[in-house]
This record gives C-alpha cells, sequence and structure tokens, in this order.
C-alpha cells in the first residue's frame, strides 16, 4: 500500500504547523512540490525552505512536479479547474510510480487547511489507475480565514447565525448570499467587495497573513473600499504577488 | 496594559496545538478555567491536563471561575445568550482585577478555534469598565471542521462552490441554505439532519473528533441517519458527553 500524506502548513510559517504536521512532515521520505523551476517559483521555495527548518534527523527527497497551466482565458471555470485537475494528477501519477520507491511515504503540503479551496485531494482523487489503491492520510493545517479572524480579533460567526465561505467569484455574479450577513471571502483576484451594496456593511481585510508582509484594513466598506484597493496594489508590487481574504459582516 | 492570550487549542490534544499555541501558552501567567468544579467537569479537568503536559519551564497559576449556567428553558435564544454572556464576563472581569498583577499575562483556552461559535472573544468585549484597556492576542487553533474534513479525507468546499458554516437550530428550522449545496453544522445537540429532505444528499458525520473516542459515519444520508443518531447515543452514554459535526453536500 502506498501511503500519501497531505499536510496543512498554514502560511508556510513553522510556527503555523501543529505538532501533528511536523511529526507527518519527519516521517515523509518523497516530497512531491508542484513548480516546475524553484528558483522562479516563490510558493515552491517557500515549501523547500519549510521542509530544511521543520525536518530534523530524518532525509527525505523533494520531487519538483512540472505544473501544467490553468486556461484562465475560459469562459467555462468549472471545465478549465477539471482540466487542469486531470493534467496535474497526470504529472503526480507519474511521479509517484516512478520517484516512490518500496514502503517510501510520500508527502504533499497544502497551503492553509486541505479542507478550504485546496486542490490536493481532488488532484489525489482523479489520479490515473493504478494496480494498488493508494492511501491518503490528511493533517489538518490553519487556514488563512483563521488567521484573519485573530489578526482582528474576531469571530467569524455570530450567535446563532450562519456563515457563508465563499469565492471572489460567487460574490461578484451573486452578490451577499440570501439569508447569511457573514461572508468570508476566498480567492479573490479582483476587489470583489467593490460590487455589493455597501450599506451596513463593515469589512475584515488582510492579505499575506502571517507573514512580515501582513497587511491589515476594517471598517465600514463604503470608507475603506479605496484604501484597500490601493494597499492591495501596494502589497502586490512589493513582493510581486499577493494573497488577500476579507470577512463581510452586514447589520441589518 | 493588561495583556490577554486567547488561544485555540483544537480539541486538546497536544499534538492539535501550533508552534505558535505551545508558545503562547508558555507564555502565560494565569490561565482562567470555567468550570467551578474541576472534578466534575470534564472539559476544565482537560484544560488543566494540557497545560501541564505542554508548558515547561514556565510557572503558572490556574484560576478556576464559576461557570453561570445559560437558561436553556428560554424561547428567545439571542437573549439567553446575551444574557449568559454577561454573567461570564462579570466573573471574567473580577478575577482578572484580583488575580493577574502587574505584567502579568492572562490566559484562556479555546477549544477548537476562537473564530467558529467560540465565546471567548464575546466575553472578553463584554467586560465590565476597566480603568485601562485590555489587549486581547488571539492564535487560532484546528477547528472540529477541519477535522472532520480531515479525518473523512475530504474538502469541505467543491470548486467555485460556496460553504455554509452553521447551527443545527439554523439547519432545523430553515433547512439547506438557499443557493448552496454544502453546509457544515456545529452545536447540533438533536440531530437536526433528521428534519431535511434526504434525497441527493451525502452525510460526512463524526463525533469526539480527534481523540480516542472517535467515531466517524458517511454515507447517503438517508441511508444512514438511523446509525449516526444510534452512534451518537453510544458516543454519549460511554463518555458522558458527546460533540459532533458533520457536513451535508447535495448534488443536483
Amino acid at each position: 500500500m502506498t501511503t500519501i500524506k497531505v499536510i496543512g502548513v498554514g502560511m508556510g510559517e513553522p510556527g503555523h504547523l501543529t505538532g501533528e504536521a511536523v511529526a507527518a512532515l519527519n516521517g515523509v521520505d518523497v516530497f512531491f512540490v508542484p513548480g516546475h523551476d524553484p528558483v522562479a517559483d516563490e510558493l515552491s521555495l517557500l515549501r523547500h525552505d519549510l521542509c530544511r527548518r521543520v525536518i530534523a534527523g530524518h532525509s527525505y527527497r523533494v520531487v519538483d512536479l512540472e505544473d501544467p497551466r490553468r486556461d484562465r482565458e475560459s469562459p467555462d471555470y468549472a471545465r478549465a479547474v477539471s482540466d487542469w485537475t486531470l493534467a496535474r494528477a497526470t504529472v503526480l501519477g507519474t511521479a509517484i510510480a516512478t520517484e516512490l520507491h518500496g514502503n517510501e511515504i510520500g508527502g504533499l503540503l497544502a497551503w492553509g487547511d486541505p479542507a478550504f479551496y485546496d486542490s490536493t485531494l481532488r488532484v489525489l482523487a482523479a489520479l490515473p489507475g493504478r494496480s494498488e489503491p493508494i492511501d491518503v492520510e490528511v493533517i489538518p493545517g490553519i487556514s488563512s480565514i483563521q488567521l484573519l479572524a485573530a489578526a482582528h480579533r474576531i469571530s467569524l460567526t455570530r450567535v446563532a447565525e450562519p456563515l457563508q465561505v465563499t469565492t471572489g467569484r460567487q460574490l461578484a455574479t451573486k452578490g451577499f448570499p440570501p439569508g447569511c450577513d457573514d461572508v468570508v471571502v476566498m480567492l479573490d483576484g479582483d476587489c470583489s467587495f467593490r460590487h455589493i451594496d455597501p450599506n451596513g456593511v463593515t469589512i475584515y481585510w488582510a492579505a499575506h497573513l502571517g507573514s512580515t508582509h501582513q497587511v491589515l484594513v476594517s471598517g465600514d466598506l463604503a470608507d475603506v473600499t479605496e484604501e484597500i484597493v490601493a494597499r492591495r496594489v501596494e502589497a502586490k508590487a512589493r513582493r510581486g504577488w499577493v494573497m488577500d481574504t476579507y470577512l463581510l459582516r452586514r447589520t441589518r
């Protein structure tokens, strides 16, 4: 039986890892890391670096995987993601077959937590047919939305009220979900909060959470929209890329 | 300035703690632990035990707090919770004023993550007036819903689709939220999944997550409803109490 550990690593800081994640990392023989060119790919470098910092007394190899590009021009988002998942599964399946020998344990690092908009488990489920099944073990990690709440010292939920976790695309096209006044938005490359009615809405926004580049803004949405758009441009310019997330809280 | 650290401790296993949480625990001088009678209250005992297991080389005190009872008979849930929050804030405020001296740092342990249906930050926000403000620092923890997903080896979200995090009461009274086919339910003391149309719905259920008492059931909701109800009764009988959570996933 081939074992693959999927390990949530938070934002990549060693302090975000749980004890179980550290133990799991120290039990992996071969890490599979997407990003063909580690020098060009900062996220790949961060994964290499994290392994170096938290693994002690256990030898391991890192196999860099070619990361197929998603078709970002496609009007059919679900189809583009599905094609991309299959392409990545083909690359990973080949790597597992050729690089994992005997009883060696494979490892995949997931940013944040594998349970929230992460592709790792989907790619594993799409692996091409194998002669023996793969045993997948999942270790949760701290998600960006938890760091968001901690940085702003707030709960994401209110008493007895629902919370929606959604994407920038959903918010931009459908607005506030019906019957739900607390919405956490992930995967938003386009400041989709600009497209909703800001009346009575407070936003808690953050970029580069848990890193030295962290930026926080909160306030009435109408008052801080321009500031967030500007701070996001700055944050992206400084680092070459930006990941941000936010909570919208509506008072009726 | 008085500093209080709110530390997410997952389900109370040391392996669930992040490195930042362990460091924070080791910097606290006085822990405030609700539960008047540590012998009678297993959750209080678990907090005492966790401190003993992860704090090394730093002396600390534990102050057990009387935990006012919530009015569980009240028809007005929000009001009952609000009254309860104020009563707990009064107890905590008195304890902070009398037990925290000079520059000592206070600590509160939150089960799971303080961002999901946890009262700790709400109680702190309701503290009676003080002469100086309190600096609150929050360290996220692994939530039961993340352990649920990891144990079932699933993502809580599907590609580009929203996820609702809600309570048993919301599910029982309002059913599946409109426009959302993935629902995680917390704080459900009553198996509220019995009250929805099971057609096309898969459930991923767990009790006592991350402990040796963990129980997992998944399958078509119609097929496994009875089994889950029975397993929950067993789990509660064995331990004297039960905490469970689940994901409902609808295929249309």
